[in-house]
Order: C-alpha cells, then sequence, then structure tokens
C-alpha cells in the first residue's frame, strides 16, 4: 500500500488537479455513478472533540474509502498542531484491501476551495469582474485563490466580522496582482461573484446586499443551524448543491427549506450542470447560489490523485502491509 | 505512527490476550467509558461486495477509530485473497491524529472467539465437561479453541448441516487432547456449553434440545434475518449480550422482540456481569444465552494490544506521517 504523509501534500498537489477531481466527482454524483455514504460525526466527550467519518463509492472513478478524523478545538494551544485533523483511507474496490492512507488537512481545505471555483466556473455570468468575500480566515484565502483563476477579475471585496483579518484577503489579491477593497455588506452590490466562508449562526448576506445577476457560493454551512446568508435570497436565487440531502438538512438551504420558502425539488445538483442535463444559468440576471456542504466522495476524488502524482514523483511511502 | 501488516498479526496475537482486551471493552461498555458509534454498512454495487465502518470510543481504554472493510465474496476465486477484509485504524484521542494501522482479518477471529469465550468464563456453570458446538466452519475452529480454555472440558461433541466438515471441530478437540462425537441436533442435551456459529436464516438449535444449566452462545447472527436458535430458546434462558442495541435489532433476540417472547429490558449487556453490576447465572438450573452480535470497540481493543506488542517485540513498522 502506498502513503503519502500531510507534509507532501503541498508540493503534490495543484488547485487544477483538485479542480478537475472534484468537478469529476460532482459529475459522477450527478450521474449516479457516485454516492456518499451516511455521515458519522459524534462528540466523544473528550477533549470537547468531534470524531467521524464521511465515506463513499465512486464507480466512476473507482476510489471507495473514508475520511476519518474530526475538530479536536484545543489542539493548537495544547500541542501546536492545527485543530482540523482528517487522514484518508484509500481501498481497492475489487478486493476491499487497503491501497493508500493520505493526510488529509491541506486537501480538505483545497476540495473545498475547489468546490466554489467549480459553482463559478459553471454559474457565474462569463463577464464577472468583481469578487467579493464575506469571511477572511484561513479557508477563506484558499477559496479566493482558487476562485480567482476562473474568471477575469479586476478587483476583489471583502468583509468579515472582524475587520483586522481582512489583510488576509488583500494579500492574496496582491499576490493576483489585484486591488482589495474592504466594504461594508451593502457594499457587496458590487459584486459579480460572492464566497461566503464563515462559521456564522446568523446571517450577514441579506437579500437586498445583492445584485441582479450574482453567483454566490455559501461553503461555510456544514450544520444544523449555521447560517450565512439570509433565507429569502435562496427564495430569489436558483439554487445548487453538491449533495441535496445535505444542503436541505445541514447546509445553508437548510433554513429556506424550513420557512418554507424553497422545497427540496428547488435545489439542483451542480453536477448535472457540469454534465449538461441542467442548464445552469439561463440570463445576466439570474441569480444563481451555490450551496456547498462538503462531501467524502471530495475527499476521496482529491486523496486518489495525490496518490497517482506521489508515485509519478517517486515520493509515495510503499508499505509492504 | 505505527503499521502492524497482517503477516505479523498470527505471531503476535495470542488468545489471552485478545480475551483480556474483549473482557475490558465489553466491561467498559457497560459501565458507559465506552461506546460504539452507529454502524455503515453499505452494498457497494460492485462485486457484489459490502463495506462499511464500525468506529467507537473508549474512554477506559483510550482507544479511538474505525475498522474498515467488508465482505468480498468473488475474492478468493478471482484474486485468492480471503473474502473478508478488514483493516483497524486508530486514532489519538487527545489530538485526533491517525495514530496505527493494523490489519484486521485475523483479529476479527479472534476478537469474536474472545467474546464467546468470555461469556463461558461468567455465565457457563464451574462444572461444566461437555461442550457443544453448531457449525463446523473455520470460524468455529477460532471459538472452539478460544472455548476450550475457559474450563475443564472432558469432551467436545458437534454438529453442522453439511457433516463432512465436522472433522475440522475433531482436529482442535484432538489438539486439546479430548473426544470428539458427532452428534444430531438432540443430540445437544449432552452439552454443559454450546457455542453455535453459522450463517443461517432459520433455527437449528431448539429450545426442547437443551438441558437446564447450559450456557449458549449464539455467534452467527449479526444481519436482519439470520436466526441460530428457536426465539423460545431466548424466552427460556437469561440473556445477555454484548450491545442490547444490536442484540435487539440484528442479533439473536431480534426474533424473541419480534415475536413478544422477550422485551428489551430482559437482554443484559455481558459487560455487567464482568463489572459485578448483574448477577449473571444465579442457579445450577439456568440456561444463559450469550448474544454475540460484534462491535468496533472489539475490534479496537485488540489492535491496540497488537501495536502494544508489536512494539515491545520490535516488528512494528513506524512511518512519519
Amino acid at each position: 500500500m502506498i502513503i503519502v504523509p500531510e507534509r507532501e501534500i503541498a508540493a503534490l498537489m495543484t488547485r487544477d488537479a483538485a479542480f478537475d477531481a472534484v468537478s469529476g466527482v460532482f459529475a459522477a454524483m450527478a450521474s449516479k455513478d457516485a454516492y456518499n455514504f451516511p455521515v458519522i460525526r459524534e462528540a466523544i466527550g473528550h477533549e470537547d472533540a468531534l470524531y467521524g467519518f464521511k465515506g463513499g463509492f465512486d464507480k466512476a472513478g473507482m476510489a471507495l474509502g473514508v475520511k476519518a478524523g474530526g475538530y479536536w478545538p484545543h489542539n493548537l494551544e495544547k500541542h501546536g498542531h492545527i485543530n482540523h485533523q482528517s487522514t484518508v483511507f484509500l481501498f481497492d474496490p475489487d478486493t476491499g484491501m487497503v491501497k493508500a492512507m493520505v493526510g488529509g488537512n491541506l486537501l480538505t481545505a483545497l476540495r473545498t476551495a475547489a468546490a466554489s471555483s467549480v459553482s463559478i466556473k459553471h454559474l457565474a455570468r462569463k463577464d464577472a469582474r468583481v469578487m467579493g468575500m464575506i469571511g477572511a480566515g484561513h479557508q477563506a484565502t484558499f477559496q479566493l485563490r482558487a476562485a480567482l483563476e476562473q474568471g477575469r477579475f479586476e478587483k476583489v471585496i471583502g468583509w468579515n466580522y472582524h475587520p483586522d483579518m481582512l489583510p488576509n484577503l488583500e494579500k492574496v489579491a496582491t499576490e493576483a496582482g489585484l486591488p482589495f477593497e474592504a466594504v461594508e455588506l451593502d457594499g457587496m452590490g458590487e459584486a459579480d461573484v460572492i464566497i461566503s466562508i464563515t462559521s456564522a449562526f446568523a446571517p450577514s448576506l441579506m437579500a437586498d446586499h445583492v445584485s441582479p445577476g450574482t453567483h454566490i457560493a455559501c461553503m461555510g454551512t456544514d450544520t444544523k443551524g449555521k447560517q450565512e446568508v439570509e433565507a429569502a435570497l435562496l427564495a430569489r436565487a436558483t439554487v445548487f448543491t453538491d449533495e441535496v440531502a445535505q444542503s436541505i438538512s445541514i447546509g445553508e438551504a437548510q433554513h429556506a427549506i424550513a420557512e418554507g420558502l424553497i422545497k427540496q425539488s428547488d435545489v439542483h445538483q451542480i453536477g448535472a450542470v457540469i454534465n449538461g442535463t441542467h442548464k445552469g444559468r439561463t440570463s445576466e440576471d439570474e441569480i444563481t447560489l451555490f450551496d456547498g456542504t462538503g462531501v467524502g466522495l471530495q475527499d476521496l476524488a482529491v486523496a486518489a490523485k495525490v496518490v497517482e502524482l506521489a508515485v509519478q514523483q517517486g515520493v509515495a511511502i510503499e508499505v509492504d502491509f
């Protein structure tokens, strides 16, 4: 079997490769060639940790396995490790034998960034020029970097609950040669694309903050109770997601569904747009919204790619297991 | 992190060590220091395989992790691998980082054998002399070998649907220096302890086949629909199990519960007997029945022990992950 340690991932995995892997598996999900297993997520009663498993099988990409790990809130302060810890295990779908073990921390950031990036490619207007960011934490920099590769953006605007974190966004914009401007939430009307990546439990972005024709990617809501945008915005938008079942239960759509503003059939798989079985955006004025909830198949897809790259580049550790 | 490949397990793990590990974690489950996560079990639609995850956390033994794998029915014929394939992954409960990867095939056989063995130690009469076996497949030999270490048995009797497999049992009996006798099911009345280990969907052992004072360990039923013994036998017996929720839904007790012959509160945790909070057997005439359904915590417990032994004996593979 093959082992790819966390420390090797940064040099191996590219944003392009993550984009292709995530795009491919979203397409496979929509064509029913790939499916996610039920998610296990447990508060284990030790170190306030959340631990669990996200598994799945992609018959098209022949990726079978699980991401295991979770959130240890005291890691950094107590042990100097990052708080999110995960590892991806791949199995041979032909035999059930373990095939690879891959560090999952950076991969999780990259596959999450790739998801909003895929949504921008397929749903944003081609003439989108202003990129809006809501949230300026560590993950926001990944989202922004990947997003800026999906269009001819000319400017980045950003808002964060703690404005002192906005330089994180400015740094990425500057690297991409773009000006950055801090705005209030009602300044988001200037944006053609908005990525929201916070862990809020109340909406920041309201329906009236958003101009016609905007594409919004809501990437922060992955739990019951979390919310980034006003539910009315989902009623006004055409809503897409990675996985409908998650979107309406733990994703951003949970609130619009609960309030009766939209119904399950109003939430479409992004993979159907990739496959061409859903038309996607149909006018310049349409608001499109991608509810990125995060699925195990994304993790398996990027991990499988990293294993391939590690073997090609001679950095895979081989263990006779 | 530590890797212990499948090929090393046979030389490392002893039946005694498996017994202690399983006994300890059953006790921790009963004292609520350890719990199993919901089981994921998926028919993946490829190679007729069943694949899934059994995870848990034992706060007493500080074992956190998951057994992943399943059943690939064509493995042997197509690839020369055994059909059951599993791997155990252990995580550090303090940080969420992966700690060890251990081959899970032999360990699964040993922990299953240890479970019936633990039940015999705590529930069989001290003067039990005749050991009865129902089932004579590969796993039956593990159960018998472990069971014979839990008493002063003088004879083994056995029944199997295909009698031509009975020499499997005779071989183990002979190794232990005991005579073996093939019997019909109504000959099981002679047994003081009976282990049933089949994958049947209809009962073999009927209530009237069993004498007063017998201890029965039903080890084969782990799925809805499977059944090894007549439901009336559970009504006549005092029923114990590893995990009550599994026992009444996918274990042997499912049928007696469905028929209204017993209720959930009639099914007791074996761990409570180990801990001394349940009195266990109370008379020489009482029939005791252990419904062994198999839980992820057993796998984590034996895997943690094997890691300890592998490190002690210098055969652990260390990988800088």
